[in-house]
């Protein structure tokens, strides 16, 4: 299973579609997941400045560390005459920057006009104020704008090769939750069963390789599970706690992000009726999903589901995903909730995360999700519910 | 081993001593790792917009979501006043930015003179030009101003606790590198290998709970290992060729990252003399270092050595370690090469890493180490050299 040039291409072809709705000449791209998408690049290379030059027509150029650049063709379907190193004396200098060379060269080329509209991902991961400083300098003629997540936006609608490729790191996903639900158990250190759930998502099934997940296992735990983004400590687990169990199986960097609660002993009766409830809500939810159905009915229906329960959630109830880098496997596009107009499509993909945080527990179910015709599809395959790992005598 | 508060306090006056040095009546501080380095909060929400604002004098201010906020008290030692959540409305929208309420937040409480100057980290990862356009919109009266990583450079030196940190992550980098040679063989698969390593990364030792690393294992394998940063794939190993390996071991956060080249089978005569004359560049280095030497004169001593051998390499041998968070466990500040003027200190702490990447082969050997006064504590423990897992019949 690759991405073949043919979709390359698409991808590119609905690219420029909305860089000329926007009216934009070409974009500056750094968000890694935007260059996996659109170039296949794929290395550990996005802690120093990197970026994607799209033309409205014409060639690309990427732009990386020197070191990187030479091992760029790799992965990316990109001509090696198409990747241009900038020098290692612009790393990590208090003085220069690397986007400060990156521009030069770009006006010299003389690749746009001047007075260019030109999108930048104002808000994407690893582009700092520094860098685009950088480039408002060394391109004068240019105008910069923000693109505005233009390449996320297309994103959002999946090929059937993408599908292909999620439903492929939902089998990785069902083993990494099948090793946390086997490995949680009282006396268990946290770190150890997150070696065991990284292990899983590592290795991935004998059919498909795993890959690194842009978010490591999350497993708060009793009260604090009561923080959804705390990570293991090396702690014991105890009898009579629960732990929440947040982790995506990863192919090809398409993810598939999972949510549980594991308890360890008896749950407290608020524990249980939250659990009850929140299994509502994302059961009626799922009978809700189709296309044709907006983001905004699909919280409405959350939000009617548990205030029956006298429940509200403040936080979305889900968000678009598929290609993930850290420190985010969601796209920053389509959430789901009462402020989101966006119309659901066939072969939208979601995490439909139902977390509930209270004062000093949580509970969190989540499933990830496939927009159909007339439904959904779950990616993977685990019950829905409180798992229950005994009462011990 | 936990740092007290008294170290925290400490940290604070040095930020403020050196806020004042740079006329700074405030900073705002985004890096996850200079977070953690100030109040001690540790979860992965930095996949948001968060900021602590640090006056010259008076509270400590923590924005963040609000999910996140209200567990913050879990691993930050500010008091839950101090920590102040924005809605959830403001998450992922394209028509505002957190900060935008944050600052609006600190407008009103008046915390800062009019005209006062107040440095942001225009480099740092998890700033964007969207969220700094929010500051400055917000907080007219102020003068945002680079505040040139100021909370890095105050990490350069570590405190006695901190190598104990140190000391105790390279226990867990020892243990990852048996596995990573123990695994690495013909036939198994690079993802399974990755697994093992994660593994023992995560679960770290019986005395010591490991962490996940900033940086994913790297095993740039064969002819990828020209380039330093490319991830595993789910080929499997074949005899007769080089493995680059280069992961850290994590402690609370603390870093000792270790690079070592594994041969499946007999190296080319290349590989040997390119493996020699690393290693006796390494050697020249190691036996340099010492407080009171420079950066410049290290590199110098590298460049010397390996021009020996007709090579040279572009770029610098190593980086200032200590705390980090993806991507990168280097700290940003002190890079080890000839335009570097630091004088290194007793307890300053590098990752000294001598990687060659040649047209289609590479090799690479580091070490995490802390400038003593009259010479150099290596961390780990592993033989140095080109580790041979022997030829097959």
């Amino acid at each position: 299973m690759t991405i073949s040039k043919l979709e390359y291409d698409k991808r590119l072809v609905k690219v420029r579609e909305r860089m000329s709705v926007q009216g934009l000449s070409g974009i500056l791209v750094c968000d890694p997941a935007n260059l996996y998408y659109l170039i296949g690049y794929n290395a550990w290379s996005f802690y120093t400045p990197q970026f994607l030059f799209v033309p409205i027509e014409g060639n690309l150029i990427f732009f990386a560390r020197e070191m990187d650049a030479r091992g760029a063709f790799h992965t990316a379907w990109l001509s090696q005459e198409s990747v241009v190193g900038y020098p290692e004396t612009y790393v990590h200098r208090t003085d220069r920057h690397p986007f400060d060379w990156a521009g030069a060269v770009l006006r010299d080329q003389g690749c746009l006009d001047s007075g260019s509209r030109v999108g930048v991902e104002l808000d994407a991961h690893f582009f700092s104020p520094k860098a685009y400083f950088s480039l408002v300098a060394a391109l004068p003629e240019w105008e910069l704008v923000d693109s505005r997540d233009l390449v996320n936006w297309v994103r959002l609608v999946k090929s059937p090769s993408e599908i292909d490729l999620m439903r492929a790191a939902a089998t990785v996903t069902n083993a990494a939750m099948q090793a946390a639900i086997e490995h949680i158990r009282v006396g268990a250190r946290q770190c150890d069963v997150a070696a065991q759930i990284s292990r899983a998502q590592c290795s991935g099934t004998a059919k498909y390789g795993g890959d690194y997940p842009a978010i490591v296992p999350m497993l708060p735990t009793g009260e604090a599970a009561s923080a959804p983004h705390l990570t293991w400590t090396n702690r014991e687990f105890v009898d009579d706690e629960a732990v929440v169990v947040e982790i995506a199986g990863v192919h090809q960097r398409y993810h598939a992000p999972l949510a549980r609660t594991i308890m360890l002993g008896r749950p407290s009766a608020a524990l249980q009726s939250l659990a009850a409830a929140t299994g509502e809500g994302i059961e009626a939810v799922l009978g809700t999903v189709r296309a044709g159905i907006s983001a905004r009915e699909l919280a409405s229906v959350w939000n009617a589901e548990i205030s029956k329960h006298g429940l509200e959630k403040a936080s979305r109830i889900g968000y678009s995903i598929g290609i993930g880098y850290p420190p985010d496997w969601g796209e920053r596009t389509v959430s789901l909730r009462v402020e989101e107009d966006t119309v659901l499509q066939e072969n939208m993909t979601f995490h439909l995360i139902c977390g509930m945080w209270m004062d000093n527990y949580g509970y969190e179910v989540s499933e990830p999700i496939r927009v159909t015709v007339d439904g959904v599809e779950i990616f993977t395959d685990v019950p829905r519910g409180l798992i229950s790992k005994g009462v011990r005598s």
